[in-house]
Formats: structure tokens, sequence, C-alpha cells
């Protein structure tokens, strides 16, 4: 008998996809060939946060003076910051095979290899069994991207080099941290490393750190992390790695920086390999699967979600495609949007964005008016931030006046923006905004002081 | 020459009127006799969240054992804690009065009085002067309640017993600290005590803690309290207070507590003694003024915004209301709501909340549906609280399918609520906020898988 469902990988957008496909009583088995939770919950997101929170308090009892507290002889204990992670991951786990079980999912913990077409839908192998689904969602998520840098294989072989998987099981400290890579993932390790001791390096080939947030911001924050100790070397292209050391290219010198370890992370890429795909003729490009704007593959009945079709590898991007590629199956009516995506960087300061900036303002042609202003103006910031130079930047479409873009850095900025989500994505006009009742004194007033600049 | 506006009283409700005038090009007066900022910036809101933030710092130093960090000797120097927010209250009180300069508001720092009628407008005196204003808005605030209760009066004089005005100031760490009256402010501070190593205990006469608080969270946060050291004696009645103790009744029974500094915060009267209001013939009703929907009282021309109108007694409606009224007087269609108000306890745990709860569903005959889920559901509130016992109950209106209520208590509830408010203005159908994007891993989230469980 086929199931009405047949969901490979069990990452966010994946376990989410057979959680609700359960839960509106689709017979639905889920194929995991590594850990329910994905690169997300086990090796990403989740232990990154557990560790950052120790980072935070430690900073915090370092930094104390500036509250009036003093403290002697800090220390942090890096095997209980992992045990207590990996007891953090087993608590999540958990539940979510809770939620799995009591939606009535059937879970496959192996290899899934998609095979062809049967009778009654789509074969795909596991463990030996031959499984058979109606429909199909593919959510693999993706790997960490290992370019053929010298030394680098055998660097990822001893546990010289490693990506997010092995450093978030580094029980020691390394007294020389190198970098390779300043995006999101690279930027939080960094700076959990920093904040405890390390000495840390960051090699980044683009001019800037964080990827695509709006440069100001990225300056803004680099300069803190400066502020703390961390090197970093922009405009720099790795050349090698070995003998405790990494060795790049600036401007066409070779410089290189002492490592006792170093981190990989110069993006991820879709997994797909030896998925089958091809068995039933699903579209790729460049290993990616490529999907519409309900998440569908050029196969009637075949979704592809998440990390894999290589959009916003974010898990909560991952989230949403599921729900629309669901409610596609289910006949409801729903697109996927990417024009309210948040983004966050969980350090001190925090980071968070959604929206256009001003840069994709002028690439799209957009006639924008942008109103920037310091953290300073909300009460709650200044009391709880010594010398902070947050800024807040609001974007609107200048003929509709609503909101198109917010990009903050400052404390509470990854739990504020999540409200700028709805402006955007309800295209809110400003006068409705200026009506909304801000509570006093926090740091999210900041966004109304911006608003009632326009 | 008469001014086109003048405002009485330079807390919140004021200083915002006197501002937003002016930058309309109102000739604007804005008279306050004691300091620009209000109580809430000086002897208020912005004070308390300084001394709790510096609490929070000894308090994470103090456990961060939970989160492998370990530490000697901590001390906390309250008085330069009192230095630290005197400083901050100076920055912002310096920046309030930079706006009101930049959007030329003439500033008297008086008592005011209203004296009558003259040729152009109302006539107010201060100063030795009188003003005449066309438009006249009243934000004159509230003070301390000061019972009759034996004892009080004389230890307000001898510092044995103090307001929201003390406390703040209050340079020593009392050994034993009674706190009258559990609602928020009395909280705040029972709690920061606590937190650098005050015993504390709490006399309230109602059965709950923290006022119309839905009555769970409440109890989950005496809970959170009682476990750091708090005591409190719910259901009592103070009698007198001297001879360093409180004296109390509890079910006809006197009982008492050592007392080395008592906080009274019973609650908050408006303030409009001496004010002339009768001298206009202005509606009052046992120290309140009287106000319609856009903050009108009987005489046109007259409004009453913040905490003098006897209504909310927060800044952020005070702030409303006073844009409320300035919109009446531009002649801009605006109306004052408060469905959509939110409320925050801001020590750890953090309580947020808005809009409807159970009981006031049930008072008012709404259908609702409530969904009731722990924090845990949340990866990041895992990642940062040990043993939280947080949750968030949303409460919907049953036939239009829209949120009405949100309540949460957990780290970061007082930054994510204002999100709610938009749900709650807008009327949102629970169908669209399933679309909303919610970045993860965030202790916001809660919000969305509430959502889907309806």
């Amino acid at each position: 008998m086929a199931y009405d469902l047949i969901v490979i990988g069990g990452g966010p957008a994946g376990y989410l996809a057979a959680e609700r496909a359960g839960a509106e009583g689709l017979s639905t088995l889920l194929i995991e060939k590594r850990f329910i939770g994905g690169v997300c919950l086990n090796e990403g997101c989740i232990p990154s946060k557990a560790l950052l929170h120790c980072g935070h308090v430690y900073e915090n009892a370092k930094e104390g003076k500036e509250f009036g507290v003093s403290v002697d002889n800090i220390t942090i204990d890096q095997k209980y910051v992992i045990e207590r992670k990996n007891k953090i991951v087993n608590t999540l786990v958990s539940g979510i095979k809770g939620k799995l079980k009591k939606n009535k999912v059937t879970v496959v913990m192996a290899e899934a290899k998609i095979v062809g077409r049967g009778a009654e839908g789509f074969k795909v192998e596991a463990n030996g069994e031959t499984y058979e689904g109606k429909k199909l969602i593919v959510s693999t998520g993706s790997v960490a991207s290992t370019p053929p840098i010298p030394g680098v294989k055998e660097g990822l072989e001893s546990g010289f080099v490693m990506t997010n998987r092995e450093i978030l099981d580094l029980t020691e400290i390394p007294k020389e941290f190198v970098v390779i890579g300043g995006g999101v993932i690279g930027l939080e390790m960094a700076s959990y490393f920093n904040s405890v001791g390390s000495h840390v390096t960051v090699v980044e080939m683009l001019n800037k750190i964080a990827g695509p947030t709006d440069g100001e911001i990225s300056t803004i924050l680099q300069k803190n992390y400066e502020k703390k100790g961390i090197t970093f070397n922009l405009g720099c292209a790795v050349k090698s790695v070995g003998d405790g050391k990494v060795n790049f290219e600036r401007d066409g010198k070779m410089e290189s920086v002492p490592a006792d370890k170093v981190l990989l992370s110069i993006g991820r890429r879709p997994f797909t390999e030896n998925l089958g795909l091809e068995s039933i003729g699903v579209n790729t490009e460049r290993g990616r699967i490529l999907v519409d704007d309900h998440m569908r593959t050029n196969v009637a009945g075949v979704y592809a979600t998440g990390d894999v079709n290589g959009g916003i590898m974010l898990a909560h991007v991952g989230y949403r495609e599921t729900e629309v590629a669901l409610n596609d199956i289910l006949g409801k009516k729903d697109i996927m949007r990417y024009n309210a995506v948040p983004s966050v960087i969980y350090t001190t300061p925090e980071v968070g964005c959604v929206g256009e900036t001003e840069d994709s303002c002028k690439a799209k042609g957009i006639d924008y008016e942008i109103v920037t202003l310091p953290m300073m103006y909300s009460g709650r910031y200044v009391a709880e931030t010594e010398k902070g130079d947050g800024i807040i930047k609001v974007i609107i479409n200048k003929k509709y006046r609503n909101v198109i873009g917010v990009h903050m850095i400052g404390n509470h900025a990854s739990e504020i923006i999540y409200g700028a989500v709805t402006y955007i994505e309800t295209e809110m006009p400003i006068d409705d905004i200026k009506q909304l009742i801000f509570p006093h004194p926090t740091v999210c007033e900041v966004i109304r002081e911006a608003i009632f600049e326009f």
C-alpha cells in the first residue's frame, strides 16, 4: 500500500512536512539517514545558540564592572558547555520525535534512494525496503562546502580543520582559532570562541563580513568584534592550510596566520547526491532541485523544500516552503514569497534584518525613502548598553508609504525583527503603524521612533 | 500673543504632545514643575530598568554555573548602580530637551495654574507670568498613593518608608526589605533587591500578585520569585508600620515582619491639585479629569492625556493618548482604543501581555478559544533557560478567528509582545499569521507554534 506522502530528510523542512501532513490525516513516511532534526537542530542553529548563550554569560561576568558587578577568577568549563548543548539537542529532538509519533508519521532511519515510479506513486528504497508514495517532498538539505584548497582534505581528516559539524563538539578552547569565511556561521563561532578566550582571526574573500547584510550594519558589527579582539582579514583568499597555519593572499601577496584549529565556513551546497532524482526525471541545476513558487518540481507530485532547492538556506524558510508545498498537496491556496524573510546574527551585538536593503532597492529600481536612527533613541537600550553604537534603518516604498525593509544592530534585535515581518508582509501603511502602542521602555520602540520620522 | 497650545506637565504624555505640536508648526509652551521626562524618566520606568539590568548582570554571574561559568567573590556596588542610573536619566532627559528645542517648544520650569479664559484662549499662570493658549493639553500625571496607615507619614519623613521616588536613589542594600503592594512597581523592586542580596517580603491585599495579569501567569511568576527567596503574604492588609516592622492582618489575626526599609507601592492617583481646572469648568471625578475617546474634556479645546485622566497608567498609553488629542487639534481623524495595550514586567522571568485575558473574555461574554503552550516549544528558550517553566497563552475570537489576547512569561517576552499588538489592532486572521515567517531559532516562534494549534 502506498503512503499518501513520503518525505525524504528529517531536518526542519522535512520533519515539519511530515508532522503537518500527519496532522492533516495523510499517511506519511519520513526517511532520515542521520539525525531527526537535521543540521539545524543537531549541528547548526540550536547547538550554536546553546554555546553562544554560555559565551554571553561569561562575557557578562567579565564586563560586569560596567554595571557595578565585580567578580574574581572567571572560568568557563568548555566540556560542560558541550555536554549541556548535547542535553538541549536531545530534549528538542525528543520533542520532535514525540510530535511525529503523535501525528502517526512512520519514521525510517536510513539513506533514501528514489528508484522510479510504481503502480501507485514514487518508489523509494531505504534500508533494503521499497516504499511507495503518492506524493514526494524532498528536503535533503545541504552540506558544508569544502573547496579544493591544499590541506583542507587532510585537515578535515586530522581534525585540524572543522566544519559546523565538528566545531560544535569541540571540548577544548583553541589558543589560535582561525575562521575561513565571514558569513553568519563563521561570525557566530568567531564570536563565541573570542568571548571564551581564543585569539580569533577571520579570513574572508569579500571586502565585508556578514554576507548580504546592510553594509553600514556589517561595518558596525565588525568594529564591535574588533574591539573585543577579533582580527579580520578581508578581501583575502585562502590558498592553503596546514602545519599550524592558514595561508592566504592579500593584494597579490602571501600572508599567513597561526592556527590551532580552523573553521571552514565558506558556504553550503544543496545535497542531492545518490538520491536517484534522475530515476523519475526531476530537474536539477548544479545540485539544486529546481522549483516554482509552490515548491513544485518539474515532476507533478514531487516537491523540494528547504536548503535542497538552493534558495535562502535558513531553517525558517524551509518551514514556510514546506507549508506552501503541503498546502499545494492539500489543495489550499498559498504561494511562497521571499520579500519578508528575516535573518538574525546571535552575537553581541545582535543583528536582525528583514526585507529590502538600500542596495537591493537600487538594484531593483524601487523608489524608496530611508530613516536611520541610533538605537540610543530607546531608553531601555541606553539603560542596558554601555557605549552602544547600534542603529536601526527603516526603508519605505516612497509611493505606497509602506515598510519594505527593517535592519537593526543592537541587543534584542533577534527577538524584535519578527514584528517587522508583519508590516512588510501585510504592506501595512506607516500611518497605521503610528497608531500601534509599543510597550515602554523597550528596544522595539526604536521602530516606532523611526516610523514617526517619515 | 497667545500660544497655539499650552501643555501642562513634562512627562511622557506632555513632552510628546509638545514635541509633536512643535513639529507640526504650532507655537507651543510646555510648563513642568519638577523634571522634564516626568516620573517615567526620572523616578519610574527608566531608572528601574537601569537598576534591574544591573541586578540581572549580578544574578547571571551568580547563576553562571548552570552555563559552565564559574566566578568567585561576586559583589555589587549599589552606589555605582545609582550613579550609573543618574547618568542614564541625564542622557535621556537631555535628549528630550534637545528635541523640544529643535521643535521650537518654549519650556517654563514652574508650577502651572489655570486661572480662567482670556481674549484668545485659556490663561495659565506660572512663575508669576500669565500665558495664554488657544488649546490646552493637561498631562500632569499621577502621584504615589499614600494611605492613612499609622506610621506611613512619619516613615516617609524619616526615610524608613519610601515610594518609587526615594527607592530609586537608595545607595545601600537593606537587609530586610518589605514591599507593600504586589503590583508591577513593587515586584520589580522586590526582584531587584532580592537579586542583589536583600531579604525581601511582599505584603499584598489581594490574593494574587501582578494586578490584572492572567492568573496562571502570576502564579508562575510568584513561584519563580519564591524560588529565589522572596516571601509573599497575600490577602494581607497592612495596619501599621514603624519600629523596624510592618504589621499586617491575615484572616483576622495580626502578624508582623521586620523591615529596614519599606517600599509603599499600592497604586497611583491622578494629580490635579491646585491646577485651577475649576476656573474654566473642567469636569473631574475623584481627582481624575474626565475625557472622551478623543481625549477631549467637557471644555472645548481642553484635553487631558496620560495618568491624569485616570485611565491605564502606563507611559505608552499616555504617548498614544497624546497623539490622539493632537490629531483632534490638527483635524486628523483618530480615536483612542484600549484593546491592544501591551504591559510588561521586567524581572526574571519577564512577563509580556496584551489584549483580552480569559477572565475579561468571560466578563464581556466573548466567545473565545485559547491555546496554552510551554515556552519550551522554543528551541532558543530551551538553549537559554535552565528549568524554564514559562508559558504562552494565545486567545482568539472563536467566530472571527482573529487574535484578541497574547500573554507570555519567560525571557524575551518584554521585546516580543509588541508584535502581537499588531495582530490584535489589525484584527489579523490567524490564517494570515500562519503565513508569516518567524526567524529561527527565536523565542517569539512560540507565538507561531500556538497559532498553528488552532
